[in-house]
Order: C-alpha cells, then structure tokens, then sequence
C-alpha cells in the first residue's frame, strides 16, 4: 500500500536510504527448493555496481549482499528471504550545499512537499541507490525462472543520447561497461560520453530487455496484465520516461496487416507484438524497451528554490554521472524477472489444473 | 489478485464478457458525501460508446448504467458502488468461424493456452468492451478529482496513423468523433480513415492525456510511483504498446542541461517532466502519451491456426473498426482519473498530519 | 482496501445494501472449469433464506441468484463471476422510526461516525442481508473443494441460549431449520424460542463448523496463518463475538501432557488442534466454533440517543428475529469454504514443486 | 500474499528464524514525523525477552534492535522502517534429536508437508522467537497511537491453567513476570508454576487486552471489521486457540435485553460489546481477550513419527517453558497497536473529509 513492495505472490518489500545504515529487502513468496547464495546475488550486483568504470559514478560501494533469513543448508525454504547490503561510503560528507535547496529535476521538492520534511543525504530514499536490492532480488528470481522454466533473460543499451546501437553481439553487452551489443562501436562511445562530461552536462539512454522461453498463457486480464506490470516495473525504474512492449509506439503508423503476427503450425511468423497479446504471454519472446532521462546532476550551474522558498542557482560540484542509463540494464533485466515470476506463481495457483478435455494447443509454438 | 480489481484505496472491480449478459464493476474505497447518478456517468459512457459515427465499430449498445447499490439520496455513502451495464446487442450471433481459430492478434490463442479453453463470443473477457465499466468508474473518479481537488483531466488524439496533430483548439477534443484538438484538420482524417476502411486495412492511434490541478505530493516511492501506475494503468487498455510520461522516448537524446525543470519561486520554468519527479506528483500538469495498435480485425485474409493447431486463413467480413484508438481518449482520462484518486487517497491516509514546524513550501508553485 | 473483498487468490468483492435495488459479488480467481450453474448456488441460499420457518424474520425475500458473467457453456471460464440478487422486497417502508435515532447495539451510531451519514432502510451495508451474497459464493468455493479435493463442509449449531446441544445426527443438520443435528431435541427448542419471543426478548448462539478431507500443507505463516484467517472470516459475520479452533478456550486449563496431539503412522492419536499447528493444516479435520450475541431489535424498549444527541427511547415494533443465530450455519460454512479454496491456491502457487528429493512424509496420516 | 506482511497501510513484514543470523521487520506506511529511536523500541522488547525470570526460557538473547532505514534526525520519513535484531544465542547446537522427528503438537509436520523439508534448528520460522519482532513493530504503532490520538493500550494475564486472575490494579501488570494484574496472587502463580514444571508438564494461559481512547468510525465493513482484524491479529500469535471481542462466548447465554448496550447523552451505559459494533469502533474501549494452549514441548515424552513416517518417542529434555502465555501479554498489545494504527490510517484515507451538512456526532460519548 505504501508503494515500496513489489507484487502479489513473489514479493520483494524494499528498504533504505543512499547514506543509512544500510540497505536491502524481504522477498516473501518464494518457493522452496531454489539453490541460492550470496555469491549468486553478487554476479548480478557487481554488474551494477558504482566505480566500476570511468564513465560512472566514483561512489565506491562493495554492495555485498548479506542473506539472514529465509535459506537453509544451501536452499530456499519458502520462509522470507532478507537481504541486507550495509553502506560502507557514505560517511562523513558535508550536506551544506543540498540541505536547504532542491536540486532541479531531482526528487527533493516532490518528497519534501509530500513528507514536509526529507532525508537530504545523497537524495534519501529517491536515490537510485535503491535499485541495488532490485539487482539482488531479481537474481533470485532469476535462477528460479532459469531452474524451473528454462527462461534466459538479457538486455542491452540500443541509444546513448544521440548514438542510436545494434545488437549483432548481444552477449558482449554482459562484458562491457556501456552494455552495448555491438562492441566495435565501444571507442565511438567513449568519445562521445568523454565529451559530454567535459561539457558538464549529460545525455539519456534507451535500454532494451528480453525473456526468452516464457510459456503461453502468463499474465492476469484485465488490469493486472502481464503488459501492463513489465510497463509499471520499468517505469518504477529511477529516471525511465518511457515504456514500450514489442513495436512500442512504431505501432501508430503501422497498418494492421504489417503489424499482425501470423500464426502458423509451425509458430507465429512475426513478433511485432513482443511476446504478449491480450495481456497474456504467447511463448514469443517476451520485447520491451525503455527510455532514461539524462542524468539531473550536471555542472552547468541552473535556477532553482531553497526550501522556504527563495531563489538561488545550483552549483554541482566533483565528477559527475554523464549518463544514469549506463547501469539501468541489470536493474530493467531484475525487474522483468521479479515481474515474470510473480506472474508465473500467480497462473500456477490459479490455473495448475487444465479444464480436462479442454487442454491448450499441443506443441511449444515459438 | 487474479488482476480484475484496479487501486489499493479507492479500487474498481471489473467483471463480463463481450456477449455475456452485462458487464460492470464494483468501486470500492469511495469516499462519502460524493454526489453521483447515472446521468453523471453516462455523459462519458456516451463518448466511448459505439455506433456514434461511421468510422467507428456499428455494434449497437444503448451502454446505459445502473448504479445498483452505494449510492443513498444522490450521494456516495462510503460503501461499495455496484454499476452493472447489460449488454443488448449480444444476441443470435453465429460465431462457428472463429469458435475453432485463433483470430491473429487477438487473445484467443494466449487466452486458450492459459485457461484451456475459452469464451469465443466476441471476443469474450478480452474484448473493448469491457472498457465501458472503466469509463463509468472513472466519471465516479473525475467527479471526486474536481469537487474536492479543483482537478480537471482531459484528452485528445495526436496522431492517427502517420497523420500528426497539434491541439490549437483542445476543447474541440470533445466534440467531434475524432477526439481531434486541431478540428480544421478534421476532412482530412476523414479521407484517410474511409481510405484505411476501403483497403480493407486498419492504423494505430497516439493519444495525450493531461491531469491538471493534481497537488504535489501524490505518489508512493519507490515502485507505485504515481508514473509507474500511470504507466500500468494506459498500458492495461486494449491495443496499447507504448507509454510515456513528459518528453518520453525523445529524452533519450535530450541533454540534461535542456531536459531538466529548472524552478523560480514562482514556479517550474518548463515541464519536461510531465508533473512527476521521483515518481511524485511536483504540482504541474500530469501529461501522459500512449500508442495504440491498428485493429486486429481486418478483412485482408490472414494465416491462423485452429484449436486443434491445424494450419487455416482468417476471413474477416462484414464493416469493421480500421482505428480502435479512435475511442481510446475517455479510456485513457477514465485511467488516469482512477489512478489519481487512488493515489489521493493513498496521500491523505499516511500523510494527512504535516509534519510539525517543517510544513511543505508555501504558495502554489505551478 | 476498503474492506468489501475477502481473499488473496479466491476474492470475493460484496456490495449491496439491505433496501437498496440490489446485492451481490464478483468473485475473482476462481479457476477455469468448475462447474456451476445457478441452480447451485440456490441451494445453499435457500438454506440461509428468511422467512422459511415461523423462527426466523418474515421478510419475503426470493434471494434468486443470477450469475452474468465468468461461466460459459456450464462452467468457470477463470475470468470474474458476476451474481446479483436482487432486492425484491424492500419497498414503500416506513422509516420515520430509525431514519434519526441509533437502534441500541445496531451499527448505526457507529457507521454515522464513519461516514458521517447512513443509509439507514433496514440497516443499510451493515445488515446481515449482506451474507446472502457469502452464502453464493460459498457455493461456488465448496463445489470447487469438493471436485478436486474431495473436501467435505458442514455445521450446526451446538447451543442456543442456554441450552447446549450434541451432534448425534450431523446430517441431521441440514434437514431442520434450527440446523440442530440433536433432532430428538427440537420441541425443546421450539417451547424455548417462543418463549424468548414472547418476552419480547432474544438470545444467542453457538455454531460449529467442519471441513474434512483438507490435506496438509494449507496456510502461510506467519500472518496469514489458516486459524488466523478462518477467525477473521467467522468474526466479520454480523453479531459474532468469538471464535476458537479446536479446543478454544478450553485450552487454558488443559494441561500439555493432555492436550497434545501425539502421532502414530497411523496418523495423530486425537484433534485438540482443530486440524491446525503452526497455523497449517495437519490433514486432520478442521473444526472452528463461533459465538453469535443475541438478536440486537427486540420489543423491550432500550434507551438511546437521536442522531443530533439527544435522549429517546427505542420502541421496536412487530414480529423480531428472536435467534439471529438460527440461519447464520450456511454463513459459517460458506467464509470456511472461501477461506480454505482461497490458501488452496496460494499454497499451489507457492508450493505446487515439491523439492526433489525432499518430499513430504509419504501416505496419508489422518 | 506470502503471508508474512500484516497490514494494508500501515504493514509490517516480518522475516527470520529462530536460529538463523537474524530475525527483523520492515514497516512501510508509518507517516513521517514521529519521534522513535532503538531505546523505546527497546522498552516494549524487554518486556517480551526470554530469560528474564525463572517461570520462563533460559535462552538468552540480548533481543537488541537495530533501526537501519527510515528515520532521519530522530523522526520517521514516511518511508521504509527497516529493524534488525540479531539472533546471538543460536549456536553449536545439537539438534540430532529433532531434525529427523516430528515433535508432537509443534508446527514440524504441518511445515514439512507444505514446503518438503525445513528448517528444523529450533523451530526455523514457526518459533515464538517471531513475535520479537511483532513486539518492536508494535512500539512504533503505540507511539503514533499515543502521540496523535491519545490512545492507551494494555494488557494483563487473567487466567493461568486454573488460577483466574483478577485485575484490581492493572498498572502492576507491567511490573512483574507475570503480567498479573492482582499482585497479591504471585506466590500462588509461582508455586502452580514451580509445580507445574516438576511434573514435567505445562500449562495454558488467557490474556485480555485493551486499548482506551480509540474514536468512533475506525473498521472497514464488511470483511475488514476491527473486529475481524482483531480476531487475526491475536489468532496469528503461536499458540492462540481462541478469540474474543467484549464479552465474547459468553453471549451465547445472553439476552438481548442484558447485553445490548443501551445509549444515553452521556454516553453508552455498558460495554457488552467491547467497543466495537458492526465492526466499526464506537469510541468505548476496545476490550478482546485469546487463548493459549499449554506449551507443546514437555519432558513427558510422547508418541510421534519420524520424517520418514516410522513411530518414535520425543523425549525433551533440559529446562522447558512451563507456560507460553506468559510472554504474550506484550505481543497481543503490539498486535492490537498495529491493527488499530492500520485501520487509523484507512480510515483517514477513505473519510477524512466530513460529509458537509452531516457531521458526526458532536461531543465524545464514551
């Protein structure tokens, strides 16, 4: 209710703030059994974490995971899982310059005027320091979805700003630091990244995410459609603005005959549709992309309020982050697995039982 | 759960199928003293409802609503609303052509494979239709939104098929058939939809809806974040592929320095941000955009597959809708109405105490 | 949210006042191909119906159950089952008497203090008319527990005032309207209820309620425990004061030598559990009690207050219900069965894998 | 939906195992600006630890609670509340003699066969040791409850196996091990316990449980009543096997005319009802009382079955707790904190504007 956990069968309650003790979250739901442990989690984690490269931010964070509760001798109990990760870098920092202004763009003016008051230290509970713990959620989602339906999730980043990138290697996209699927374009990249920095200033980003191997029939109409919880997953996402399933919105000037995915015995011909009709997986793979505003925090001085009201301009100081989308593709790929997995669980519970006589289309049709 | 209730406070059940009786909701969560009856509904029921001009789907539903409980001496009372529309126009169908095939792009096929078997008639839970009790329950919203909040929502269609439109004129959005803002333009739509239609072929639609009046403050980090549940709530609409909020997809290639809403005590210089940042309402105008595919149903023949998973081709015949987007607007305003209200209240039940002696900034800042 | 849905996976969303045009629910989740017709749930209803016996209130209610959608061709299609009942005899009353006066024990001061205002014909939401539509859809959940499980519910009532009645016969139960399964005992009861009813009194009830055949494993700890949710489930049914699960209160001068349920292969040696440790089903019978106060409208005059404060004296006039606890058997039965079907599918959901090579101890041990 | 979340608005999710590396909570929808710290959370912790006399477990645990996420300064921000508290007597333990073994009357079998293995290090996740965190969840209900309301909540033993107890001076139940709120009777209790104990076997206990100064208007009908929350709130405690609201089973037995509570300017003139009437707070004070049975592991040994279905003997050794209850009395009161605080909230979700022209009401009446 009070928006910080995610789902209704596999949940993941969130918690923390960028410069608390520490941050982390309770997954309940899960089913017992799954082969988990720290290690695991720290894949997925250290793929998202601060520091790893010169493009990113400088914040040197372990983000180790710790696992209190909810596994047992190497296993999942189906008890609640708590995930703890202390924050180890944010000591001793000097607030004077943030405490009693809103930084344009950022979160500050929303939650102060929702609270009437907000924790200012390195921008709270609004930071995207939270999307650690959806990294380390979706990892266990993720072994569960690879386990027990054979599913691979992937993503990569398709346009930095102005560079718009191809996929012809999309497993490079795991080993390099911009996320990119078409390797020989990294140079070209880390020019144009270096000349946004020097220009004190930032650029967006367009990620997009894959499940391939999800079973027909995911997904709960009409609200709750599987669609419509990957389109909140995304955009729950700091800094995201937009969402698309499959064609997204090269849909609106597409004629029907071109967008419709015909079947045929042997599958479907096409999958403009993304892997989802009516609300609901077809066994296509599952296609969405997203879009993340460029960073707010730049250089270039701009206007802005004090917290009573005054003007004055902002000035932000130190290495900044030219790009927030460089490390949004571990965290879009957690979010799609925490989404499918809580959809697997709810179809399991509803329909386990097949209507007998009455079963579904014999054949995989992907 | 099963994903046919919308909200967590102020919550809307939907229920019915196509050619099943009646479809309607349940609205729970209302506050009391709201005044409501049924004329109030149908003046946005008669705006989505069919039949209304040629360009639209000929089906023949009176769509009237009736407001069968929580309603006492022309007020809400606080208790659960039931709005049951009977459906009149289902009758004596012959559905033997797609009872045993899979109309391409529909659900049929993911509705079969996860249900085991499905209601054919029209389409069944899976059909528009159903979008009819989300019109009605969003008038409950919008009259709530503008008695008490002084909030006004509205709509119109910016682009039909690779026909692009301004909004000169947004009031004229209600009162043509076409929810077109810029209305001179209007003979030329005209044209290109009766074109689509004789071709036998269908286009998508973009519509843009506003909220304006909404509060800041309202949104729950971090993942029902109010654009999270503005997202979910448009991309759980028949057809919908795509959702932005603000600048969308063009942040991608947007600089920060241009991109970001600088403020000045007396309000936020631009609105990139579409009223939302941190996922928090910020007091400006709320503007969303989704994009809707073309028509599944055309009559260029198409590749199926039946039940049984027998190669066949889909003839569509008879008068069909070549743009489901063009009744798309009262759903998207009758969405996002409901999350607004859903999140007001939300708000006020957590927050409704100011913290003492660090109240929010005063004044309006829009 | 608001209180009207009950379940998590098998929801059940009310709504309806007691002299409102109608009442009903929308079940949601309920699995696809359960066969159901309303010929079904008329059963049940017929049992919870007023003015069957000359003990019971002489409303004339026909309580015809009519299901608009989630059925077709006979069976659950998986998407929300729809069923109004219409109001048929709640017209043209007099309700100068109540309109501006709290009745003594009724809802009325309470839910004025809510809302600020009431639906006051015949008690509005807050009359027992409400449980017909549990009753329903009890129906529903039952036909499902028993096709696929094979589960068995049944009740009676165990007291009636101050005279406590054994269960020789519990078919007997269903065939008389005090729902005794003591039949020998009925005159008994019927000299007692009539005089009751001419002092112009009332009094109360005790009710137990059975589910056989559940099988081990039901329930979520440590919240949403079975006993947890089956005493939320009797306790939200009008005029119920208490619950307990197997021993209830005699518990507290048990000793634990005696109340134990020790364990043999061949199954537990007694059921002072009720069927439940740790809040999951053991596999033994579930047996829950509740007890339902006196029949708040009697004859005798009571002092209370009018609507603006002031001092009256309440003068219920014409027949009264002496035993509110006489039809609430159906009730009981109908909230154990949702309660049970609806931890059927969480616990399928969660649970449907069983670990390899851990299984559950093998054969049934009941 | 997993079971281990209480609460709709304000929500505790509670994780951990009794001898795992730590248990801990995390509450979301605490409105900001309340004034907590680890000291009063320490308060109520104290109350519920083991080890703090000889009636009571040896096990010793510091019961420590860490706040690591929301709160700021000293107050809450309105987002997450992460509380951890480490298990530190959990160690090098031997527990060859129940890992294989289901203990009678304990939650072993019931676990094992819902997830297929378990925890069995103390009881993992069925243990009492939970409620530690029920307890320090619930210092943060009172302290809201208390600042902005005025409410006081309090409990007391009142019945120990066979000793009825008394409360002429309920202030001393604070004070002693007991919770016995009739002081000049604990040489009686020690000597039934001491008693109780040298037999090798153990006891049952009964509780009541108060909150003062709680409005009219707080339940949502019909399924969320106060009552009904209430009811799951005590009956999802280990070991509760009855509830009761106000008068509870004792109703059976009652006239209407003796047990309605008549109303006066003044206020109501008795409080048969406990407080609560159709579910809704009637601004009295809110009285329930539960049952728990006798502690399930005694040094009598019993009969039971290994996990492989054979027939064995359990024999505990060591010192045992000769009676549950006695712990409970802080754990029903934070339960009755926290339910309360949620339906607070709710309530001020959905009514907190006053229907114009129809207030409640004037005055207190209690």
């Amino acid at each position: 209710m009070a928006g910080n956990t995610w789902g209704q069968h596999f949940t993941v309650t969130s918690f923390g703030e960028s410069h608390g003790a520490a941050i982390g979250c309770v997954i309940d739901g899960c089913p017992p059994g799954i082969e988990i442990d720290e290690a695991l989690l720290q894949i997925d984690l250290d793929r998202r974490k601060p520091g790893t490269s010169r493009y990113v931010t400088q914040r040197r964070e372990a983000d180790e995971a710790r696992i209190v509760s909810g596994v047992f001798e190497g296993r999942t109990t189906g008890t609640p899982i708590a995930i703890i990760i202390e924050n180890t870098d944010q000591r001793s920092r000097d607030y004077s310059k943030i405490k009693d202004v809103f930084r344009p763009n950022h979160a500050d003016y929303a939650y102060n005027q929702k609270y009437g008051f907000r924790d200012y230290r390195g921008g709270g509970r609004s930071s995207a320091r939270e999307t650690a713990v959806r990294v380390a959620a979706g990892a266990v989602a993720r072994k569960m979805l690879a386990d027990r339906y054979g599913i691979d999730i992937t993503g990569y980043v398709s346009q930095i700003g102005t560079i718009k990138l191809g996929a012809p290697d999309p497993a490079a996209a795991r080993t390099n630091p911009f996320f990119c699927a078409e390797p020989a374009r990294i140079p070209e990249l880390e020019d144009y990244i270096n000349q946004i920095r020097r220009d004190g200033d930032s650029v967006g980003a367009r990620i997009e995410v894959m499940a391939a191997g999800v079973p027909a029939g995911w997904g709960e109409p009409v609200f709750d459609r599987l669609d419509a919880d990957i389109a909140k997953a995304l955009m729950s996402i700091n800094a995201v603005k937009g969402v698309e399933i499959g064609d997204g919105f090269d849909v609106v000037a597409m004629r029907g005959s071109a967008h419709r995915d015909e079947m045929t015995p042997a599958g479907f011909k096409t999958n403009h549709s993304g892997g989802i009709q009516g609300g609901i997986s077809s066994g296509q793979t599952i296609h969405a992309s997203m879009a993340l505003k460029p960073t707010s925090s730049i250089t270039i001085p701009g206007d802005t309020v004090t917290t009573t009201g005054q003007a004055t301009e902002m000035h932000t100081t130190g290495r900044h982050d030219p790009c927030v989308g460089l490390r949004a593709t571990p965290i879009a790929e957690a979010m799609l697995a925490i989404t499918l997995l809580d959809h697997a669980l709810r179809h399991r519970g509803q329909n386990a039982d097949v209507v007998p006589g009455m079963s579904p289309v014999p054949g995989t049709i992907d």
